[in-house]
């Protein structure tokens, strides 16, 4: 998004996850020059996890080639509940003893930098408007499809966060009323059909022993959506039922942000684009097209995500990127 | 939403809707000095209709004590569908030939100020962050409950239009999946459930003799949400069901849109702000709070719409500050 004149510069992105950090170098074209991971092991004490990641921004920096005087800033995602204004991230339940972090503050001080931090559906988002599938768009929406299923909303160019930095939880707005409880205490949330986490424990429950998805699995408490997916591909007739469902649901979610938001784009990560055209993407154009007013559905492109294994990377630098816009 | 050193300027306002014509002078704080409104009685041919609605403004200005060079602006509102970039009029089903017609460029024309065009629902939602129960504020969904049900989205302080300027369709996004075919041509809208036209038809095909609100209209085949609101006052069993089965479908939609876009307000018009607070508001709140999540629900407002019989006039003054605030 950055304009053709525009000097080009370089930015830090780091994603806080709860299994593992990621750091990386890159530019405002989405250029990566360096970049690394590692697993998480929160400390329990968030001070030393934070000095712990400053000194990998470090060594990424000095790997780029760089020194720290050559960086405009720095993008920081992390889970929510966060505070993008105040950089401060809340009480994410997967970071053991982070409440309340000032993690922005900390990182400048540290690195001398300005830090931005955003949600890492947020950030998803951003970094797919950026860099991804959804380049130069308006108004995009970006689901996550992972172990859970969060969010963002890009409308008129803008990321909108909305009240306590909470649009966009399309993960947890009801697909069936009344229907399965969620993880997050309400029921019938697109999370609890479409979740990676509840699909899992659905398909572990109710997969026949003769699906080729135990077999590819080796037990049927070990399958997971992965296993689903390789055994529709080879015709499974299980698999292939478990699938049309879960696309059924996750069309469910995108009529509404349809006919509610009408987007240009509705970009799906993780299971969706690993499933691919045939088993997925399709049949979820299909069925969202079945249920929108014509018009809109000609309109609205459903897409994989573009960025894949380097999306904790990008969606660092594009808060960067889109922090420096702000600022 | 004027700066309070903004000098003052006089606006107009005009609402071209399927039944009435409505023209209104008045300023960018909300003060109307004149109006008046009359039957559309479209001819057939747009432009005859559009060189009266011209003539209607010069009386109403007149009668305002200002001549057209006081005018900063003109706002006016139709039913979509239609272009408000280029002011253009498309295809709206209850205004006899007005199929593409550039009112905008034609009122210009015709009175020498700039004009804006906006669709009713959109327009509605300015006028209720403008002048109305959601001043002051940042995110707010509009939805209008009158006859169909429209909605208007006010995203960090802009008017959200999204593709083909059809952002806000709450009405026709599906509250029971598969359910009632509505007028739309999909089925289980909100629209089928929750818009007067329709209610009105389930009403006349299932009240019982004996309900008050049959009695209140007269015969059964007269029955509308009015008499059923009046009704549930008296304590009518069959009304106090339908409108309890009314506001269950009311909050299906408001759920939606809190989880997808964490608004700070949804204000809701028409026949919820008729019904009141006992009947209809308060039992929306109880229901949306139940079914999202509590710091999102501590959040949330849902307010009666504040400018009731004023809104014709307010609707097109504040798509006319809107528009010399983009221009």
């Amino acid at each position: 998004m950055r304009s053709p004149e525009a000097p080009i510069r370089q930015l830090i992105g780091i994603d806080v996850g709860a299994t593992k950090v990621a750091v990386a170098v890159g530019d405002d074209a989405g250029r990566l020059r360096a970049h690394a991971r590692r697993p998480t092991e929160a400390s329990g004490r968030p001070a030393e996890d934070v000095a712990r990641i400053a000194e990998d921004v470090k060594r990424v920096v000095a790997e780029a080639g760089l020194s720290l005087s050559d960086i405009a800033a720095a993008g920081i995602t992390a889970p929510g509940p966060l505070d993008p204004e105040r950089g401060v991230v809340l009480s994410p339940p997967n970071l053991r003893g982070w409440r309340d972090v000032p993690v922005a503050a900390q990182l400048r001080e540290a690195l001398g930098v300005p830090v931005f931090l955003e949600n890492d559906a947020n950030a998803a988002a951003l970094a797919e408007w950026h860099f991804g599938a959804a380049r130069g768009l308006r108004h995009v929406v970006y689901l996550t499809m992972s172990t859970g299923v969060g969010g963002g909303l890009i409308l008129d160019g803008r990321l909108y966060r909305g009240v306590l930095a909470s649009a966009g939880e399309i993960g947890h707005a009801p697909v069936e009323w009344d229907g399965e409880p969620c993880a997050c205490g309400q029921r019938g949330c697109l999370e609890a059909y479409a979740g990676g986490a509840a699909w899992t424990r659905r398909l572990r429950a109710t997969a026949p022993a003769e699906s080729r998805a135990v077999a590819l699995a080796g037990a049927r408490e070990a399958v997971k959506p992965e296993h689903l997916v390789a055994a529709a591909r080879e015709g499974d007739r299980f698999a292939l039922a478990e699938l049309a469902r879960w696309n059924g649901y996750v069309a469910r979610g995108i009529v509404w942000i349809a006919m509610a938001l009408a987007p240009e784009v509705v970009v799906l990560g993780t299971i969706a684009s690993a499933a691919g055209e045939a088993l997925a993407l399709g049949p979820i154009r299909a069925e969202v097209a079945r249920r929108i007013w014509p018009h809109l559905a000609e309109r609205l492109r459903i897409l994989p995500a573009g960025l894949g294994e380097s999306l904790p990377y990008h969606a660092g630098i594009s808060v960067a990127v889109e922090g420096l816009r702000d600022d």
